[in-house]
């Protein structure tokens, strides 16, 4: 393996090659690398130099493929149609459709019909899954072995088909209207007898999904059973791809980003990267909550408007609002967090949230307890003992009401049908400070003006 | 697969079962599932049923090692420490140092002892890494093969180690000390002839990982270059272990909650479930950020009471100031976020801060200016042409203090050896509100004063 110094060197021999024009030279250093660090390495070459690197590599549709899709596209516009056309040709099915899908119309009817028509077929078919779904991320590259087949004779059959499949150590046995019988695995029949019957050994009770299972109970799936690959079938049970582990990985690592960035309230889109995206994407994946979350804070505005009296004649009270505001929304957006994760990882599901609402309650009252007694003191410093009442009751409600809150607010997207992620911590917060100026002061001026009255 | 409902069926018929004293028929039933299955089963059979059944699998040191470490450790008290000492031995090398390691010292005295010594040199070895590294994770069971084998001999190796180890789709090949040599798939054996030599095939140009390497590279290499597993060797280049797909997935979420939790400031332990975990340890896990996060929220209340007389010279003020504050804290959190998470994934490294520092004024520019001229026309609705003044400026300083903020400091805490991701939601937002405070009200009391003098 190599370390970052040393590639930083060869990277640098590399422009040197290519600005002494010699190409081969730079192809066969190049092509001691792995496939993701070759793609790194083309990606920070000037894209005429990586053009001429890629076409001219044994794996350039391997390498291709491992290159993010804005990189893709803008080599995509380079290469000559027809070598592209070959490249996207020699792909893996999966990563094909996903640059085909990113091609235009256009673009998309000049390199169909460059393309072999069983590749043809196989591309508008995956083509045609909805994006999130099982279908749009698997492969349509898989081994295949018939019931009756003895293992001697699986092995040659796999051995045949191994140079078009994404693995051979996993077979899928189909019948002959290619209906999903059994899986068996290559360690399986290493073990057993050369004349023993695939039948016999397949195992018939299948982990599978459908093409319409979301990617997210896929990647579940493969996590839960340990899987190399998983099967997918239609609805119809007849098999059409499967994903592989690998595969399940990227979207794992996706969908946490996702939920990541939804938490603070970042709308995304899949592998967008921070380092590359254009500067008006970024812009419009942040602009819509912030707009939105201004209605949140509009509200916290008029609750505090409506108690201008008490505020006028107390001023200390505005010097612990940011405080006591501040700590139900931070309290809350962890309720949220804790839940969103929880209910995305499967720790939790929807049926348990009465039961998590009476946990969370006792985690509140403990911690709002701890928080009230902190600003009792610093209420009793700064004002009176009437001051330091005010605050450890209004302490003690609004932590109890925003961890309420947090943990409620994802079950409630969630029934409504919306992604439970987007109760991310600024709305929890919003709502939450709105929630606690009301709170707060409404305690104030029943205690307060008790006492001046 | 089974659906859910069905599980349930099968699981009151079960129940029923173990009330009759039909051990047999609940063991019947229960060994046709897959193993994750079982285990689920067993958490929420009542203690006695689930050690009964356990004890009586035949897999049961397989579907141990599929139970939560809560769970395991609940069976370890109730299962007689002959029969657990066996199930413990016969479990995979690194769930079986995982459950070693939650025992006090003085039950791991009473379980040395009956383990094999090769077993128990093995635990005593794996115990030793320190927690978070490649050789906490990795397994020690991995096929093994010498250099001057030929193809043939391999796989007739491979079908003898096959029982011992994690997988036997690629196998080590190492040389009389133990040193990694090369790395060889079971794919390649099976494409070359049986007469070709294991040295002349194997790939020496190898990707593995040190023993002291933090898990989550270890992750990141085997996502980056599709591994089925990731040999580990020690310092000296002697191979130690294997990291394998599933256990590294395991890991990466793992991780992922880990990360999404400190984006709400709560502190994460790994494997805290929010159902089973003990009320006092939530508690634990979030009151020290709630706590440190009063003093951010100080701040701002100091920062209010020093303008204590333009804010009661001009109330609208007032209205305002949860909305301004809030939007500079949301789009400081939005920044945290990304850059947290592109650290997180590797899309940018700290060398990248300057460019994306450009960057990130660019789009906190667009973003203000949009939030500037929504609040400028509420301010001139609700106040006059001077306050729409005060408020667009205000919003735009502030808007852009606070992305600037929220990108800056993970990279801080990089710089200071801590962990990005605290640069959570809450701390963000805190310490954008009192730079908020004081933005606002300086810029109010500048431009009004002047006003009104």
């Amino acid at each position: 393996m190599r370390n970052h110094n040393f590639i930083d060197l060869l990277h640098a021999s590399i422009q040197s090659s290519i600005q002494d024009q010699d190409i081969q030279q730079a192809l066969q250093t190049i092509q001691t690398f792995k496939a993701a660090d070759i793609a790194d390495l083309l990606t920070q070459l000037p894209i005429e130099s990586s053009q001429i690197l890629l076409v001219n590599l044994p794996a350039r549709a391997y390498v291709f493929s491992y290159l993010k899709p804005d990189q893709q596209i803008k080599l995509a516009k380079v290469i000559p149609w027809a070598t592209l056309a070959e490249i996207i040709g020699e792909m893996p099915s999966d990563k094909r459709v996903d640059i085909f899908k990113q091609l235009n119309s256009e673009q998309q009817n000049i390199l169909l019909p460059a393309l072999a028509q069983a590749k043809r077929e196989d591309i508008r078919q995956l083509a045609s899954y909805v994006e999130g779904t099982a279908g749009a991320i698997m492969s349509s590259e898989y081994a295949t072995l018939k019931p009756n087949m003895t293992v001697l004779e699986a092995i040659k059959m796999l051995r045949l088909e191994a140079p078009d499949t994404e693995t051979i150590y996993l077979a899928y046995v189909l019948d002959a209207a290619r209906k999903l019988l059994g899986v068996i695995s290559l360690k399986e029949l290493i073990l057993a007898q050369e004349q023993d019957c695939i039948q016999d050994l397949m195992t018939t009770d299948l982990i599978f999904s459908t093409v319409d299972t979301h990617q997210d109970e896929v990647v579940k799936k493969i996590a839960r059973y340990d899987l190399l690959a998983l099967p997918i079938v239609d609805e119809q049970g007849f098999m059409v791809g499967i994903v592989t582990h690998d595969d399940a990985m990227d979207v794992a690592n996706d969908e946490a980003t996702e939920d990541f960035l939804k938490a603070s309230a970042v709308e995304t889109s899949r592998k967008l990267s921070l380092k590359t995206a254009p500067i008006i994407l970024l812009y419009q994946k942040r602009v819509f909550w912030l707009v939105i979350l201004v209605f949140g804070s509009l509200l916290s505005g008029i609750g505090i408007s409506h108690f201008e009296d008490i505020i006028a004649a107390n001023i200390v009270l505005v010097f612990f609002l940011p405080l006591l505001v501040g700590s139900g929304g931070n309290a809350g957006s962890q309720s949220a967090t804790l839940m969103v994760r929880a209910l995305a990882t499967g720790d939790v599901q929807v049926k348990d949230w009465f039961y998590l609402l009476g946990r969370e309650s006792l985690v509140a009252l403990c911690l709002g307890g701890t928080m009230a007694f902190a600003v009792s003191i610093l209420g009793y410093v700064r004002g009176d003992s009437m001051i330091a009442m005010v605050l450890a009751l209004s302490m003690l409600g609004i932590v109890l009401l925003g961890c309420l809150i947090g943990m409620s607010l994802p079950f409630i997207l969630n029934h409504l049908k919306l992604d439970p992620a987007s109760a991310s911590a600024p709305l929890v917060t919003s709502i939450c400070d709105a929630t606690g100026v009301v709170v707060y002061l409404f305690i104030a001026s029943q205690l307060l003006t008790g006492v001046s009255g």
